[in-house]
């Protein structure tokens, strides 16, 4: 009995890695982990009152199945949040809430991609997006990132790879795993590109709020008739990952993405609803205290500024500054190591520090590369990167 | 910007009547619903434990991601669990857990099917299967079920469209949409027919202990080598709908479907992983009291009893008596209406009281009947069926 041909299509590098660092920990080590975007799992914490808005809402409400869409009341908070930062233009009727982002692309890929159907990904990037295209049987077509110019998206890269089979753009920003944040006047050359060429933009914007440099830019603000997917979740800035809650607002003012929101929100109905309690607690999320969010950014980027200098004073690594989220993508220069995921390997298995390979996140383009979140405290990742800088040097000889 | 041709295969009758129902409740009617399989939307509550449970593992746990295949500690009592009640003889790794049996359903689907692939599916049966059998280009087989033996499995049937394309049988027992229990004899049978043909078994075990006659039997209990992937979850039995926390046990002890069950984890990494809270509160489910269960049934099958004798006093329905579940699949005799579908929707607009159409349930063996829930009091039940039976009488004139 064989899997799918689909089956073997999908990746998920981040999580990929964890299973042979699994393997390790049952052998009795201790892994210092640099592999996962889960603040919960160092030392930020879910707010209080989160927490108390999720027992509340146990409590005051009834369990059952919630409206397919989303709780009417969250789509609303949503709603006013985007507007109110972004100016994003839409309804209600137009925001449909997922179980997290993840579930968010493999809704929106399966009503949008046929067979050989083409997506433009940014390369690097998070790799469901190239992963649910190829699941659906698309076709994800990658285009360059320039490292030496903040990871900005190439734009003649993407003006080239446009054909006819081509049916949306991703853009990440922040991204993951660069830390670039896209500047204006690259969000506006790639929504005008899009609308001359009838594509729809997919815009993860789950990171908006964690900025170091610069300023964040949503397509949908510079957006007249582009229709704009923006995808958004309560994961990394309310510091929730485990709640599962994710959304997809849809700015479509010309009604041309009608068809594929209605297949969305027809697989929506099939798989019945997302989480009742978290769904309640996320509008908590949005109307209640915010102040633990620029701590939250202070606090990251402290730990960004040591990583990057740490990072930068080791041979055979080379680091550009990440301008938001908290992924560093360092660059191998090392002479012992070919590939970046057999680094990765050899670290986890040598020193016993877990990064993810960068080709897991574009086998061209990230290639030579690998990922580190600067979430732990700055102790953690200087007796950490001690150890790796001494092993590197010993690689030397 | 078209949909894909997969989104137009997505149907999920149980909340497509939904649409029309939410249209005439916004101009002010008052809807008694009869359609929805969530206890929790009429007078059952979630066991106050289990509310405690959610509440606990909010305020003693950090809110990160879980693993993607399940949190460990409930992935082990599952085990205990399934394995105590059906004898279920596997390993924790083979246990993992979903967002609901929905996303249970798709992920299994998504790493079996390939184009063309057949999946044999009761007719009758809960729709998700087909949907999502079609979402991966496959083709949805639909056997026979004898209504007049208690909705019995033809067996011949099966037999006669197994064919070479054919990858696995779904069972569904105690069965939605008829509340037919499965007979030990059949699902013997069955196993040894799926043995023949080296097909796997799906088997929805949702209402397992919501029995009013017979016993449940599992096909996990009576297979030696057949593999059989044992679906089941909390939402009923546990009145945590909205919790979304369902599983797959891989009972396959000769390894056969080690590469569809690898297919299952990687796909299960690739959107990171469950609720975490509700998980953390699902082992308390499995580990404190049951008591509410007893309780529950007896309620059922009084509203049952009496759901049952009253739809067949009315003439032009005509009905069977559910063995499991809460679900009524009543026949449609009256001369007035030639569709199903129609019918729902002129009881819906008429006498404002939703069903289900039975043809959602599988357009051939579902047609010219639709569903009921007695989950509803008695006496809302009898106010309801008082107005259709003379809305029914009136159309004969």
């Amino acid at each position: 009995m064989r899997a799918s041909y689909r089956s073997a299509g999908v990746e998920y590098a981040i999580r990929d890695v964890v299973v042979p660092a699994t393997e390790l920990i049952k052998r009795g080590a201790t892994i210092t982990n640099f592999n996962i975007g889960d603040p919960n799992k160092y030392d930020f914490e879910t707010p209080q009152h989160m927490i108390e808005a999720l027992c509340a809402a146990a409590r005051q409400h009834e369990m059952g199945y919630a409206a397919s869409e989303g709780i009417p009341e969250l789509r609303e908070a949503i709603l006013a949040f985007e507007h109110s930062a972004k100016g994003l233009d839409t309804t209600v009727d137009n925001i449909v809430v997922s179980d997290g982002v993840s579930e968010g692309i493999q809704m929106l890929m399966g009503a949008t991609v046929n067979k050989g159907d083409e997506v433009l990904v940014p390369g690097p990037a998070y790799s469901p997006y190239t992963s649910q295209t190829k699941y659906f049987d698309g076709t994800p077509v990658v285009f360059n990132s320039i490292e030496e110019d903040n990871w900005a998206c190439d734009i003649d890269d993407i003006r080239a790879k446009i054909t006819d089979k081509t049916k949306a753009l991703v853009l990440i920003t922040p991204n993951n795993p660069t830390g670039a944040v896209m500047p204006k006047r690259d969000v506006k050359d790639i929504v005008d590109l899009c609308g001359e060429h009838d594509l729809y933009i997919i815009s993860d914007e789950i990171y908006d709020r964690i900025i170091f440099e610069g300023e964040h830019h949503s397509p949908a603000t510079y957006s007249k008739d582009v229709p704009v997917v923006l995808i958004n979740g309560f994961s990394k800035l309310y510091l929730v990952p485990g709640w599962r809650v994710g959304y997809m607002a849809f700015q479509d003012p010309e009604g041309r993405m009608t068809d594929i929101i209605e297949g969305v929100k027809k697989y929506a109905r099939l798989r019945i609803c997302s989480n009742t309690p978290c769904q309640l607690a996320c509008i908590e999320a949005l109307k209640g205290p915010q102040d633990h969010i620029p701590a939250m950014v202070e606090k990251l980027r402290q730990r960004r500024d040591f990583m990057y200098q740490r990072f930068n004073e080791i041979e055979g690594i080379e680091c550009s500054l990440p301008q938001g989220a908290f992924y560093m993508f360092p660059k191998l220069t090392h002479p012992a190591w070919k590939s970046d995921k057999q680094f990765v390997l050899d670290v986890l298995h040598d020193c016993h520090i877990l990064f993810v390979h960068g080709s897991g996140f574009s086998p061209d383009q990230g290639s030579g590369h690998f990922r580190a979140v600067f979430l732990p405290p700055n102790e953690v990742t200087e007796e950490a990167l001690e150890r790796l800088e001494r092993y590197m040097d010993a690689k030397r000889q």
